[in-house]
């Protein structure tokens, strides 16, 4: 059989629009996904599952209630399940989130932000 | 609150030995994990599982009974469950490791490359 790495830069290369997070891998019924982000988030929390954040290029924040999180190229951080938070970034930033599949990425809050589920590329 | 971000390169620093898994952090019930490896690893495989291996530095070749995949740098690949597969680095390779917690790394097979679970960097 033919086997083929997954390259996420290859990856982030098939597209330019912001905001539409993309599947990339499954793993069991948790998704990988590479997003282009850039400005403000809304904020919102996932009642039933921690999000992770892995940053490939630029730096996101993350607000939170009572703080807030600078994540860099080669760095994670899990938001844990029920946590209000706000991501932000001031320049684009290139990341691989993990969750599991069908998760809506504003939570309960919806609007425009609200992203199509399930976009392979 | 004081938030923070895990470093990878930061947390790849703090050991040298080779072989035994350190989890950084966790989402709901799975764990990630950073490894460095060289050599052989033995055959196995994960009944109840898939597995995934993000490589950070350096190249991982993963055979197959009919096949291989290479990894590199900002590569990664999800390993099925239930297919048999050996990992394999020539020179180190420094690579983070997705599984649920608990899960042992030489599946159902155990010798001397197994290694202690929920050592946490």
């Amino acid at each position: 059989m033919n086997y083929k790495a997954i390259n996420l830069d290859e990856k982030f290369g098939l597209f330019t629009e912001q905001w539409q997070p993309k599947v990339i891998a499954e793993m069991n019924d948790y998704q990988f996904k590479v997003v282009k982000l850039q400005g403000d988030f809304i904020w919102h929390d996932h009642k039933d599952t921690d999000e992770t954040f892995i940053v490939i290029e630029g730096t996101l924040r993350i607000d939170f209630l009572d703080g807030a999180v600078s994540i860099g190229p080669g760095e994670m951080f899990v938001v844990p399940k029920g946590v209000e938070h706000k991501p932000y970034a001031e320049h684009e930033v290139r990341l691989m989130l993990i969750e599991p599949r069908g998760l809506r990425n504003t939570g309960d809050e919806g609007g425009e932000r609200t992203a199509a589920n399930d976009v392979w590329i």
